[in-house]
């Protein structure tokens, strides 16, 4: 059976530590409790100010920007992303998301179900 | 390497097929050709009075709504999406996703690398 949701119905996870990670609302739309076989679909909501932590894991994530003005940094240096771009990280890169803008920067942040904690 | 790109630059495969499947543009933003390692995105934009094939295959979607106004048909009905809507069609579930809007219907579609075939 076909699960459809609106995704300001989700309950969001907040994530907010110090310098490490801040103004991170996490929204899972789909995964373990909706039986995705494969992989998750989460939301993210990054207030100004916001970051997600510069990290890395064993698993990729696959991105797609939907508001606001964001930037993803690694070791390689940051790329400036809006609305409509979209990112590859590789498993094992460090990586984070960085809110440079005044308004909300939200994206779609999609992992194989190894990497959901949600 | 953090690979970043503006689905705009992605040169869209074009599907139209008498009434089967009408006025479909897929861009796949990460697949086979980027390295994803265990599933695929791709940016679906359906024109006015478009829609995908009504059909089935093994493996799921998961769906995340960015333009317009739309309608998933399955078996046991129709329910209509807006923006922000999502939905994961479950492996072996007939679906449709249909424009029922004015403009063009605009969706992510994520697969296991299974069903992509771009």
């Amino acid at each position: 059976m076909i699960h459809v949701g609106r995704s300001g119905n989700v309950e969001p996870r907040i994530y907010h530590d110090g310098d490490k990670v801040r103004h991170v609302e996490k929204r899972v739309l789909v995964g373990p409790a909706q039986h995705a076989p494969n992989f998750s679909m989460r939301k993210f909501t990054v207030g100004a100010g916001g970051c997600s932590p510069y990290h890395t894991h064993p698993w990729e994530h696959e991105v797609y920007v939907l508001t606001g003005q964001g930037e993803v940094r690694s070791a390689s240096g940051s790329q400036a992303v809006v609305p409509g771009d979209f990112a590859l990280v590789p498993p094992n890169d460090e990586h984070q998301f960085v809110n440079i803008g005044d308004g909300v920067f939200e994206f779609l942040c999609m992992v194989p179900l190894d990497g959901e904690d949600g």
